[in-house]
């Protein structure tokens, strides 16, 4: 079954909305932050443990599973939901994000890009037609179009032509796409220029996707920068579908892109930060390796009630982190994961009791600003 | 509380013998076997795991923990139990074990050993009150007097003078101890001389501990050395008390001690196996890695109900391990300390119901010799 789109509140003050996405792999309630799973794992975590947290999609990147362990074998295996023994819905990207991150060892023309792997050198091409199949392949819920995600920052000339290709690539995948269950949700671009997102926009949203993402952006350009593009861009999307804001990001950068109507986000932060020792608090981050947690009987946050919070002591995850001992990931991972799915929750509530405006105001004077 | 031990069931044609640790930590039925968690952690599950695999004790080890994050911090925070958050039984060794393995970094005397720490060179001592101490302030349940484990091979002098090493450590252990819950356990030596194993067995028997060890096994003498020193060693150890064979070991190595009478084991080979990615399958030994698993939708082990075995397949898990996803660790270790807690409550219900010697006999035969 093809996904749909509710919104199901709306703020009274800002344009936060609340929503579901119905998938065939159950709803996905927004605002909602997706869990990046690179590699068909995110890492540190058993499936059972994101369920339980509510996670309702998880991101995984197509670039790596198109490498390892293939698409055509996670096809042969049942899709990506059995390979990964995840049930629940999944969001795969393009690869484009990834492929363009090789610099000097991708070249990109209309056709296609043509890029070595970063494994063993081997020659690939990456084309919008080749992206939907290797998606189709893996059976992801939501698929995303292959798009020209420029470096930051970029010259006007670059972001123009990034714009073009965008938008041709989009018609072309459309025309590819052959599979029915789900949906494949377009990239507007357009770098930090507010007539190129508009012209991106305008191009993007003129096909009938059934969603929209904000491209290009967590590439360096910093919090002012990223909240200009949201701003712009947010209310040019089609308010009636989902709108998705690829690779963000902090708590606050969540919270000022739901005021202006942002419904999905997914970032490595959480799980990224969690291996390398740094937890998100109620009381703000806190970097575990500190001597000062040495012999600190209390839990990474006092106001958190995750597995972690209730058994361990910030003296014992230091331990665990000093000794590089697997279980530090396991413990700050789902801690991590967990303040993400409160913090979600928390906006998903705010909005419907209707006061998300005093909400973000409260929150972002804190310490999560 | 102190613990204690009885004896519920025997088996009819074997030593073997079903039993209950009691322990201020809940029961550890016997026979049993011990994961290890060298640094307060069962590298790659999550405490609640074990739990639920039905584990009722954990070894820890001594040596590591007296390093780093040091006894008297774990002390300061509650005990080891509360800092690993591990309520049911805890087992620490003596710490003599690691030290011996140091080598040259290592200088043995009656008074004590002392040692060069492997991390940092700094220069420590070790003696059997010290050990006794370092003990108590962690707080575990059953704790080992220091002993002298020789290198393997090791001449008659040698071995004679840790025989004798031992049982003078054995009488200060006891004399140092000054806690009353738990209870310290003796440990034979003797190497691979028969008389030499009969001597450390009269000295250290004549002690009345809560129970009694064998040690130096398992340390390269190869299953028919062990076998010997197994059979005549267990049957000089008290009846009434719990047998424990410590570094053992092998799915069969377990199943023929049992047969002498043997209640307690502890190894490494589980995790460590896990991490390296080997599986313990009821058809036996599996590497994951082997290229003729990349398609294999079958789980690792169509017998098994763990939770891995339930949702993983072995090309998703061969995935992981040729990614080195942290994943992979979590879950072959959770398979294999599932096989050995199902394997340890298998020998129980076979003693329990009678036919441990018929077991036994199908079992060496098969996939597990």
């Amino acid at each position: 079954m093809p996904i749909s789109f509710d919104v199901t509140a709306r703020d009274a003050g800002t344009a936060a909305r609340t929503g579901t996405i119905t998938t065939e792999h159950g709803p996905i309630p927004t605002p909602a932050f997706l869990p990046v799973g690179t590699a068909a794992t995110v890492k540190g975590v058993w499936p059972d443990q994101l369920r339980e947290m509510g996670y309702g999609c998880v991101l995984s990147n197509t670039y790596h599973l198109y490498l390892r362990p293939g698409h055509e074998r996670i096809r042969k295996l049942g899709g990506l939901h059995r390979f990964m023994g995840w049930d629940r819905a999944l969001l795969t990207d393009s690869g484009g994000y990834q492929v363009f991150s090789l610099g000097s060892l991708r070249k990109v023309a209309d056709e296609a890009v043509t890029f070595r792997s970063h494994i063993d050198g081997s020659l690939h091409e990456l084309s919008p037609e080749k992206a939907v199949a290797v998606q189709e392949a893996l059976g992801s819920d939501i698929r995303m179009v292959l798009d020209e995600c420029v470096e930051y920052p970029a010259g006007r000339r670059e972001v123009e032509e990034s714009v073009r290709r965008t938008a041709g690539w989009a018609r072309r995948s459309v025309a590819a796409s052959s599979r029915e269950e789900g949906g494949l949700f377009g990239i507007v671009q357009g770098g930090m220029f507010p007539d190129l997102r508009k012209r991106s926009a305008g191009e993007v949203c003129s096909i009938d996707f059934p969603g929209y993402a904000i491209g290009g952006v967590s590439v360096g350009e910093g919090t002012e920068l990223q909240r200009e593009v949201v701003d712009l861009t947010a209310p040019l999307l089609p308010a009636e579908r989902p709108r998705y804001l690829m690779g963000v990001g902090t708590p606050a950068d969540i919270l000022f892109a739901v005021s202006r109507g942002i419904d999905m986000f997914d970032c490595v932060l959480p799980t990224r930060n969690a291996r390398n020792g740094m937890l998100f608090t109620s009381a703000g981050p806190l970097v575990i390796k500190q001597a000062r947690f040495a012999e600190d009987p209390l839990p990474p946050d006092e106001n958190c009630g995750c597995p972690t919070c209730r058994s361990f002591s910030r003296a014992y995850l230091r331990h665990l982190y000093m000794q590089r001992e697997i279980l530090s990931s396991m413990l700050l991972t789902v801690h991590n994961l967990h303040f993400y799915a409160t913090w979600m929750e928390r906006i998903r509530q705010a909005i419907r009791v209707g006061n998300f405006g005093e909400f973000m105001k409260e929150s972002l004077g804190s310490a999560f600003d």
